[in-house]
């Protein structure tokens, strides 16, 4: 930890979380022998690194308030989380040890869903789980996006500008209203929110004066405690979309192509990308295939693919619209994708009515329906408890050439140090999340050691040729900050000049993003 | 002026200019004696309210640093401007007499071109036309959006939050990455653009850490010296659709009806829609229909609608796609609006690559051709130099009842000053900006003082009713504010926070958007 990390006195702590069990209920309040599951599961060594002091569970944005004002009374740092799950990036853990954690979970309602308008207000405990439910129930006609993961918190998964799949998979982009504890303990609504009784609030993404629903995302400036969220209204059919090419040879030509069809509309969905093995450690342990020494070879991938009737890269998207609308667009991906060699198409069209029942669950994605489908990919390393997994994300823009410069890079380096390259990209219109999923053993402290070396290693080389990272583990925030550099690094200078001004006393997630009081 | 106003020393602003005659050159400032230009033509009653001691012509970002920096020292208050436009809102004039103009026009470079991942990176000083030339002199694909008149900032524009009618009409959500000089004079680069050699800055929306470019945007935080903005490809069609309604009362219907092909993507533009007599201004001064006493009778509008073979109101918008796609939504868009009684729909299509001489001017929004058509629509009261208009622009959820509401309080105060309702809205999938044009003549005192009485009067009675406004003329921006009164106005007390942070001396546009100095 560098000098200029602050620390907690943990007996002062204690007494900020005995303060808070009068406050909010003895139950509601996590002491320091009762964090266990307040710790990252996937951490890269000794989690005592990102230990929380303890936690509490607020019922209500006035009781957020309470944490909040007393947090700054006692001088105690706060770690806000929606569910918390954020695997691969620390979990519920804090990123200075002593915080504690401020758990939103039992702020769980879906406030407000309008049917008319395609737009919902939830709290940030509410999952994707329960919003979909949420929506079943109401027998609405909306459909929402959601992640590989059902078990995560819309508000959270928003604010760390998570993706989806549908048409509104990059979800940041379709919040809109938000209500924010202040770090002092003030409320505010945002945009048209500012306005008593204006309906406009999760309609309208601006206001009278500046925006900030920005300043939120993955943010140490406030806590979100309602967030308007723009829903789709289901279509009339919905197709899951699978493509394939068979050499990785040709993924400049898919990716190109893929910018083609996102640009001009064909595509609705977020694009999502994997390598054979990143398929097949989905679906199985990599016992199943492989048990000698080093990585999987090259030769072996074109094998595992083969049998489980893969490409070398794989593609599942989504497409909406009437019957005749997906008929052409179906057409017009087919014919980019199979004058690519060895391209191929497949579609698994189902009405836009259905539900979890009437869709298979490889089909889920397309249709806004959450799962647990891919939880067990973790088990590719280690099959069993332990088996984790951490993210390097770089984004670069949606071009053939740049997303296999970034590709080539990190497959070079993680092979070199000894792990299988699992390897996908997620594509918007204009730009791509390349995903280096790194599985390992968390109880293993070598192979631990490994990946943070290798990450710690490979991220800088990434920054130096402008990709950087969209989201970084706890263990690597500061890392990635230090890399933003332009003008002596005065967009941190100025996030810390804000940070000063809004959190004088420095409770609110102290380090988050690399982000660290004055 | 209300007493928490600052006041500027005109002695020091003259000592402020002097200096910067040297800095910038002689002939790059404008004294007090030379800023007919920077004067608000539309301004309600004595322009003395809003006039600049003067303003400053900086050539690049490095001389706005050093006008910003000088501004600190001499304590005088700068107001930026793109072009300054701006009209109904203020022009370029600034709130706070006595501040000096700070006029980008001279940085007006298009600095970056991708025609494979869709996006521009331009200056503050780039019209819309400018833009328009730069892709077609350099052959590119794509395509820009809008504004009714050409002659605007396509930064200032998108800062502002305002509209054009292609796919990309709602500006401010397709800005990407800016370079902003802080009130400090110290420069930032937002998102990607942190990192140095970061392509993805106009590509990802986000950043590591917040995000920053919804709080530049109506904004006295920063001035944006670069913007990136996404582009549009040009498709294989274009349609530019026409529709109307024969009976006031069937509004709601229509309203309805767009909503749901917004947001089932059928139709791809912004929509605009005007009452009979908003479009007749646009094409005739008033006194060719009606020289009588009081506003234009009710029957006359009928007479004025079928004289132009229009309807009591009149839609245009825009689709885009291959031409079967075209097909298919047009053949949507006629089974809804012709379901409303009285409902036609034509449609004119253009190949994709349409340049300005290929569209029939009326058409031009729905190929992204900047124009001054409308430029003339000042002339309906006063068919002069004088002929001037002011917008109130309460924004609404985009439903049949919420627009028919604000629509029908609007006309009725209007009417009840004496000015015609001329009406519109522009809708975006989930809400509308419901727009009054108030014309009247700028030399008419009286005429003045009534449009100023009747639009303090209807804002608050539209804010009441929960319907907000979007922007404002300087002249209301304090009174718009005023309204925000959400828990004691803690989003304005948030807005100043931030403001003494990033502008302890208060030195950037005073009282925009209602946002005053500490």
């Amino acid at each position: 930890m560098s000098p200029e990390h602050p620390t907690v006195d943990l007996a002062q702590a204690r007494r900020y979380l005995e303060h808070l069990a009068e406050v909010l209920g003895a139950e509601h309040v996590s002491f320091e022998d009762d964090v266990e599951r307040y710790i990252d599961p996937y951490a890269l060594g000794d989690t005592r690194r990102f230990l929380p002091a303890g936690a509490v569970r607020p019922a209500d944005t006035e009781q957020v308030q309470a944490v909040v004002r007393a947090a700054n009374e006692f001088g105690i740092p706060i770690w806000p989380i929606g569910q918390g799950r954020n695997l691969g990036y620390g979990g519920s853990a804090p990123r200075l040890s002593g915080t504690v954690v401020l758990d939103l979970t039992r702020m769980d309602q879906v406030l407000h869903v309008d049917d008319e308008t395609a737009v919902a207000i939830v709290e940030p405990g509410v999952r994707f789980f329960d919003l979909y439910d949420a929506l079943v129930e109401r027998g609405s006609r909306l459909m929402p996006s959601v992640p590989d993961l059902g078990w995560g918190s819309v508000v959270g998964n928003a604010l760390e500008r998570g993706y989806g799949y549908t048409a509104h998979g990059d979800h940041a982009q379709f919040v809109c209203g938000m209500e924010v504890v202040l770090p002092t303990g003030e409320l505010i609504r945002t945009g048209m929110g500012a306005l008593p009784g204006a309906e406009t609030w999760p309609l309208y993404r601006g206001g009278f004066g500046p925006g900030f629903e920005g300043l939120f995302m993955q943010s140490n400036l406030g806590i979100v405690t309602k967030m308007g969220i723009w829903l789709q209204p289901r279509p009339e059919e919905i197709a899951a979309v699978r493509m394939s090419i068979a050499s990785e040879a040709d993924l400049p030509l898919l990716v190109d192509a893929i910018r083609e069809l996102k640009l001009d509309g064909t595509i609705d969905g977020v694009v999502n990308a994997a390598n054979a093995i990143g398929v097949a450690a989905g679906m199985s342990p990599r016992e199943r295939w492989y048990d000698g020494d080093g990585v999987v070879p090259d030769a072996l991938q074109d094998e595992i693919a083969a049998d489980l009737g893969l490409g070398r890269w794989n593609v599942k998207c989504s497409l909406y619209g009437t019957s005749a609308m997906l008929d052409l667009k179906l057409a017009r991906v087919r014919e980019a994708i199979e004058a690519i060699p060895g391209g191929t198409v497949t579609a698994n069209r189902y009405p836009g009515t259905a539900q979890r029942d009437d869709v298979i669950p490889m089909d889920h994605f397309a249709a806004g329906i959450p799962g647990m489908l891919l939880a067990d990919g973790v088990r590719w390393r280690a099959n069993g408890p332990t088996g984790a997994h951490i993210g390097l994300c770089p984004l670069s823009p949606l071009t053939g050439r740049h997303v296999a410069e970034v590709t080539a890079i990190m497959r070079e380096h993680i092979e070199a140090a000894g792990f299988d390259y699992i390897g996908g990209w997620l594509a918007t219109a204009r730009h791509a999340v390349n995903v280096l999923m790194i599985f390992f053993d968390a109880a293993d402290a070598e192979e631990s050691k490994r990946v943070h070396d290798a990450f710690a290693e490979l991220e800088p080389i990434l920054a130096a040729k402008g990709y950087g990272e969209y989201r970084a583990h706890l263990d690597f925030m500061d890392l990635v900050t230090a890399q933003s550099t332009f003008n002596d690094s005065s967009l941190l200078e100025f996030t810390r000049t804000l940070k000063q001004a809004v959190d004088p006393n420095g409770i609110l997630a102290p380090g988050k993003q690399g982000v660290w009081p004055r």
